[in-house]
């Protein structure tokens, strides 16, 4: 019996999670997840408020509950004073890394001088990576399509799923030995 | 009756606090703010040798007592003993911002590839922005150029004051919602 | 009667410090500096397995015992769960420098999308440089090309011995006063 993928997708957002806001950035997330992606796998969506410790108590849930492989959250990776996501991924991840923020803010820093506000972070939780997108949907696609090349064999590396893509959408990089 | 607008100038250097050398790094920030910024805004200047406790406290002092929204540091960035600068921002500070010090050495490397010895930082302590610039004078021009279009912006995230630029001279960045 | 400057090399390897795989890395990396440096040096070879606390305490010896000025590891920089040179790194260094891992990986990005997976850093312990290279031997030279250059500089700033590069292979840059 094959186990399914797992993929968390975790929106931080206050006015999200008090339902005044619709979450378009984590649907943005799962609708690029599924072009992206050729081989099997489910997502699992959470919302919750930019609570450090509801941030925490998520991710620690979806890895080490859920059993996702990568999750990935949007939302409070600003400097309101609110936005605590990159401080919350820090203390739940044992290891960190550090290339993906700094190729999505060079990234953005094509588009948007204010890029080099966003403090997003990216790290490994045992066997899980844990991916900081921004809040702002269009920032999304962007940053996706620049990182997401290297998460299928960071995955395997770790031990994970073997995740497949869509080549005529976006190629997953395996070096050679 | 509106508040004036205070940016805080920290020079961290043994030698210009000791008097045996002009502090003109300080005096190089103040005048590119002068001609950055169109709206009222009043320096705070202030001088400490390379002590990281001393360090420490005045940044304390500028952000908390004096109230400045924005307090820009010269000098203390290298990897030479006395140093530390960026460790004594990093104490004071709740959260940091990396893609400043990587934009400010992305842009200082197109000049000299020992840009890569500058260990600035950013962070946010409270409600305010701690910016870290190089020592050498004509270091602080090409940071500040780089990183100053995303700080009013920065500043608004806050709920500090709005800051005007002078847009024959630098524009400010603020995106749409 | 002068010192001789030395230079340790760290690989960090479970299958190399078994035995069961040839150090080719450390290799390439005396090789490299071999070619790049016209003063005298002397390489303070070193072996060990991804077990944090034997880096850690290798690190130590290299710069407390060994007297080098220099350091550079190889090895042990990915996500795979073995992988903790970056860490190990960090715990023994007093200031870190954040801007040899960001050129390293915005170099190697030129050539493979998976460079952001790749977690070396750099750091200060007392008045000696560490490098993390990643372990791929054809990594090696394009990171070291990339950031040599502004280290024989950081190590005149340390109080370190003066290295001189053969200008024909690589330019060691020091800046004017």
């Amino acid at each position: 019996m094959s186990i399914t993928t797992r993929i968390g997708i975790l929106t931080v957002s206050d006015r999200a999670s008090a339902g005044t806001y619709e979450d378009i950035s984590g649907k943005a997330i799962i609708d690029t997840l599924t072009v992206y992606l050729a081989s099997d796998w489910e997502p699992v969506y959470r919302l919750v408020p930019d609570e450090a410790r509801e941030i925490e108590r998520m991710l620690e849930r979806l890895v080490d509950e859920e059993q996702c492989c990568l999750v990935i959250t949007t939302g409070g990776t600003g400097p309101a004073e609110r936005d605590v996501t990159p401080e919350a991924t820090e203390a739940v991840c044992d290891r960190l890394m550090p290339g993906f923020g700094e190729l999505m803010r060079a990234e953005s820093l094509k588009h948007v001088p204010t890029a080099i506000l966003s403090r997003q972070t990216a790290g490994l939780r045992g066997s899980s990576l844990i991916i900081n997108l921004p809040g702002k949907p269009r920032a999304i696609r962007q940053c996706l399509d620049a990182v997401f090349p290297a998460v299928p064999y960071c995955i395997d590396l770790m031990g994970g799923p073997y995740l497949e893509c869509d080549e005529a959408v976006i190629s997953a990089f395996r070096p050679g030995p």
